[in-house]
């Protein structure tokens, strides 16, 4: 039996997930061979980053990320940090030998992706990135659906990220609220994971047409000791908020398909209400987050008289993730649902199996250079007002 | 108590429903003193027309608009042919001194739009453009709501038209497919309702940016004889679709809210799925005609732990359109719903009371040049390929 | 062509459906060679009844039900009054040799109800008697399926009807809260809908048990005069609540199936929620009055992985009621949808056809005779608290 | 910092449920000092029980229960074999000193369960059956509405529990589909967990009238060995099933309301369909576990003509269990939904306070009496055909 021994660089939100991730793989997914160690957690502050081991069980600490890749115990390094730092630090772990598994967005823009991207594979390590929503067991059925042909020809890609946990003006500028940490807002935060779908699900995008606003121009600078950035600007007064409050976009993909996209953290009542819809010559499917276990399904295909959108509950052993090998459910029985986390837990089994195959699981880092290309398409279009090319590779 | 003598021009789909809301405004609006007289219908096949008048009730026909336009029995000119003959017919109506109410969209351009205007100004008439939804009770109420703040400062229009009915590519070539008859395909058709809405829920738009595509490129030629316009090519040849079959758009208010915009006839399972949401600062509303008697509103100055999108049934006597002036329900009791016809009596009735007061009601003709505007400005964007401004008067 | 001349009594929110439906009969049932007129409509209150006729277009007005039925330019007397005059009213018509069209309940208990089944089956005369919930397109299509077999053997049928418009004590007690005019509450006005359904849709009813409850004891005498009932106890004090509130039961199917039944008044935020759900040993059905167009189908036949329950749109031209006989629709187009009042035209359509072939259509006065007794075994049941059985013809 | 070692009987389905609340607790709740230790699972099937206990983190594995209670290092017993050894297992560990944690229901009669809660006071150890849905976090908040008074006096409760799962009649007599094992079938599989909302939300149920039926009336021999029962039945013959596939009840709770529930393995489409209405004077609640983050509410108090059914995301840190003590969330951030195997960390957590403290939890031992009471109510009413009374203490 192989052990996985993880260095976990960041603490707060996804560094929770991440390490959730971690602890329960071998309890879901018995078969993998490979079991993660959660060796070491990483964070610049020592007080924080122990209290943070502790509390979720990793082994050691380490306060300098130059001292987690010189380990020889750790062969996985988790870049779940804020988005400035991901490049560097996937660099240096793949430049250690180390595989390296790192949130989204995976750069900060284009050119800094390539880097990355050349840097694993110069150092031949495994690299994947945490799109997790593409795991979630009604978006993979989805995806089996359309390369299964259900759906047809697809004609339209539609999709909304709305939350709304920024519309208060007395919120402070968050990191993700600043352009030098974030390098974007609802872009880069919300309209990435999209991205990610809609290249999956429907394929490669030619151009794109995007707007963007920032609603509230001003926010109370965050005072004191950011968990994960350390000191920030502290105080009363209000800094410049640089980056989109929402963006909107079209787009049109290669083989012709109409896609509109749209993220905001500035829709009241949506908490996280990752959308997509698509549209086919033979059916429609439609997926909603906040009820991430139910895929709504329409077919052409069905009797005359009877057709309507059918909500398939995707909580059964026939759907992905959801059955063991030898038969019987991973998790529970159907209508037992699954939540958030468990769209990391099955990333992660998925990249355990890559390191053991030494392989690079979807979405690896040549996937995400083609999210970030159009991220930056997006971006050079708002600036210039008009269509963009996006840049292949 | 007055008389309205109504000479209507067309009896397919619209044609119906308009006469089914002259037939029904008596029944269902009792305190508007002008009642309408279903006095003339006319069409050009002489057969067809004496069927449809005696089917649905009209006193009499003709087969000659000029013959109509002459009587002196008739008060208003309602069109409801396909988009080529809209303007030239209210042109000539209101130069008889006939009110006039026009089906959407008013013109097959702008610069006819506005020679529309143009004419029932000069001649003094009352003239009204039939967006029937507005006067769904529960988009009415959205509007009120909206004027009285609900919502606050608005950020984000969404809305979504969609239709399946045209996917199948061996359905012929009806006069909404041919440009030289329609104009346009799904973008004056579905997206002209959704303009209108956003106009009126919103305000002005100042640019847009606009991409189409016709997914099937010829469809069978529509043989024999059209109902409203006369012998079309006939056999079993193909002819090349050069209208839209989906059109996407961004757009940028006046007061800087982003707005994104869909019409397609290619998303299999909708029926009649003319959808918008309204984000706003303080609060969310959420429309969808399939379920049209319904508003989903979500209120951020709710109870803490208690908020979440509410579905208003906006079916009571507070709602619009419901009450009675002296009190009691004008349709049924809350629950009891009401239908697509509705929309339409409710618009007939306001008109009624427009030439009552002699006060052309919203939409009216400047309310739709701004609404061809933004349907040019669309098709400018598609054409040329980026942002189009939208002209004002 | 044909004429049925119609004598309607009463005109509140049952004689207005029925007017509206004998109107709209023509317009969109060209087929029917039968054309109703409207020719008297009886009241006893001249001035209300001369009023309500001339709004809703009757040519004529009675004040006296004798002098109506002794008219000979009379086909058909439609029953539109409070209960405890029905089975009176519909025997002196069949009498009259009248053709005799009744609002349910059909009659205040099992005995006068079978009373009326003999006088127009002596009389010859065709009757029906209106629940018009059957010819909801989406309840008919459901009907439909049963009978197609699509669901198997039914093994539950589970209803609810839900209203909350009784719920403020503040409410005077208006005639469906008193006993001698109502015969009962919730039972009589709503849970009979509920009982016709089950009968129609799953079969017999061998037993049931039941409970009921007056959430409300008293409630302020009605002052002044009631529309229909004339004078009634007038001034401030209170009356005793007479009827119940919500009632509740268990029933059993000659077939075997479990069932359970509700009907209440005290539900808040349902407003006509009259719901009930089927399931059998290859699918289930779901409708809802509220979504009056939609019904909800899961079928255990669809492929593995894809099951669940679908949200079929009842606005097809395949659909109950909504095809012309030639092609064509007779409503509107998909997802065009129609409301509560055509559920009243669909059913008048029917019983124009039953007079024409001298049938009566389901459910008629024999089916009524059924539905009274599962009411009369129900209110025998709560009364001696147990299981009653249901009396058969 | 105290640790609770425990010993875990059974490893299927319930088992695997409870041994992830233990490995997640501290994670989740790192509040609470008592770290619970998987000390032992014990199991008849040696191999099979140890495989379960490596797959699942338990230390130590035992095959025989007086073994288990003997051991010095187990401080609590955790039941979650089939029903019928429920209480002698819990009796025995309460007379060995081990505080109780049993899967519901707890007894296969009201006798039964009585002698169960006698001897855990006797033993003054703390116990705790686990009716883990009471902890889904949006059904506390229904808890915490209906204590605060939100809905006002309660009218009704209306509860369906829906599965599917057994309907093929190919499917083996399963424990439970077995009345020596499993006492009952949808009675105290699902019913069960209905009552115990029932009682926690509106209070104690005085009668019921309940009637059950059995739709497959045989099945296979569940051929081979049970994993928890050891040898059973074997071949292809079919046994007589001999509990209920579905279940229908009305109850009369002591406050007046009247209640109906209904709980089935055959309604197609339904898989774990846990939901339940409560309607009071104030407004009303709905909860279904399909979609268990979220909660609809109506409040009558909302204003005028913007009433209508809420649907609350319970997923924000003000809501029951999601808010950590010092702030910050739990969990995930709002609209990062939970799952069903939450509900049993929520219901560890408590358990583990309530040891700390000494005291039991509800539903303790005295609160499954009452739930027993109802359960036993239940069946003879079904057997006598009638209303029973039920037993209180």
């Amino acid at each position: 039996m192989g052990e996985v021994r993880v260095g976990l660089v960041g603490y707060s939100f996804m560094g929770r997930a991440h390490s959730n991730a971690y602890r329960q793989v071998p309890f879901y997914f018995p078969e993998i061979e490979s079991k993660p160690v959660l060796q070491a957690l990483c964070g610049r502050n020592e007080a924080a980053v122990q209290a943070a081991a502790a509390a979720m069980g990793w082994e050691d600490v380490e306060t300098d990320f130059e001292a987690l890749i010189a380990r020889d115990d750790i062969d996985l390094i988790d870049i779940a940090t804020p988005n400035n730092v991901h490049v560097a630090m996937a660099i240096k772990a793949a430049q250690a030998g180390k595989h390296v598994f790192c949130e989204k967005p995976l750069a900060m823009n284009l050119a800094e992706a390539r880097q990355a991207l050349a840097a694993v594979e110069a150092a031949g390590v495994v690299h994947m990135v945490c799109h997790n929503y593409r795991r979630a067991p009604a978006v993979s059925l989805a995806k089996q659906m359309i390369a299964d042909g259900a759906l047809g020809t697809i004609y339209h890609w539609r999709s909304q990220y709305l939350q709304d946990w920024m519309m208060d003006p007395e919120m402070p500028a968050v990191w993700r609220a600043q352009k030098a940490v974030a390098g974007s807002g609802a872009l880069g935060d919300l309209l990435a994971h999209s991205i990610d779908l809609a290249l999956w699900l429907v394929g490669d995008i030619e151009r794109v047409c995007c707007d963007m606003e920032t609603f509230v121009k001003e926010r109370p600078a965050l005072g004191g000791v950011d968990a994960t950035l350390g000191a920030t600007a502290g105080g009363g007064e209000k800094v410049k908020v640089d980056v989109d409050d929402g963006v909107v976009a079209l787009a049109r993909f290669a083989n012709g398909a109409l896609g509109t996209m749209e993220a905001t953290r500035f829709a009241p009542g949506h908490k996280n209400y990752n959308w997509f819809e698509v549209n086919g010559s033979k059916g429609s499917i439609i997926f909603n987050l906040e009820r991430m276990n139910e895929l709504e399904y329409y077919s052409g295909d069905d009797e005359g008289g009877l057709q309507g959108f059918r909500t398939i509950q995707a909580t059964e052993e026939v759907h992905p993730f959801l059955g063991l090998p030898d038969g019987g459910g991973r998790y529970w029985p159907p209508g037992h649902i699954i939540g958030y986390e468990h769209t990391f837990i099955n990333t992660v089994a998925d990249l355990l199996v890559g390191i053991e195959k030494g392989e690079s699981p979807a979405p690896n880092f040549a996937d995400a250079v083609k999210t970030q290309a159009v991220l930056e398409a997006c971006e050079g279009s708002a600036d210039a007002g008009g269509w963009a090319e996006v840049e292949t590779a």
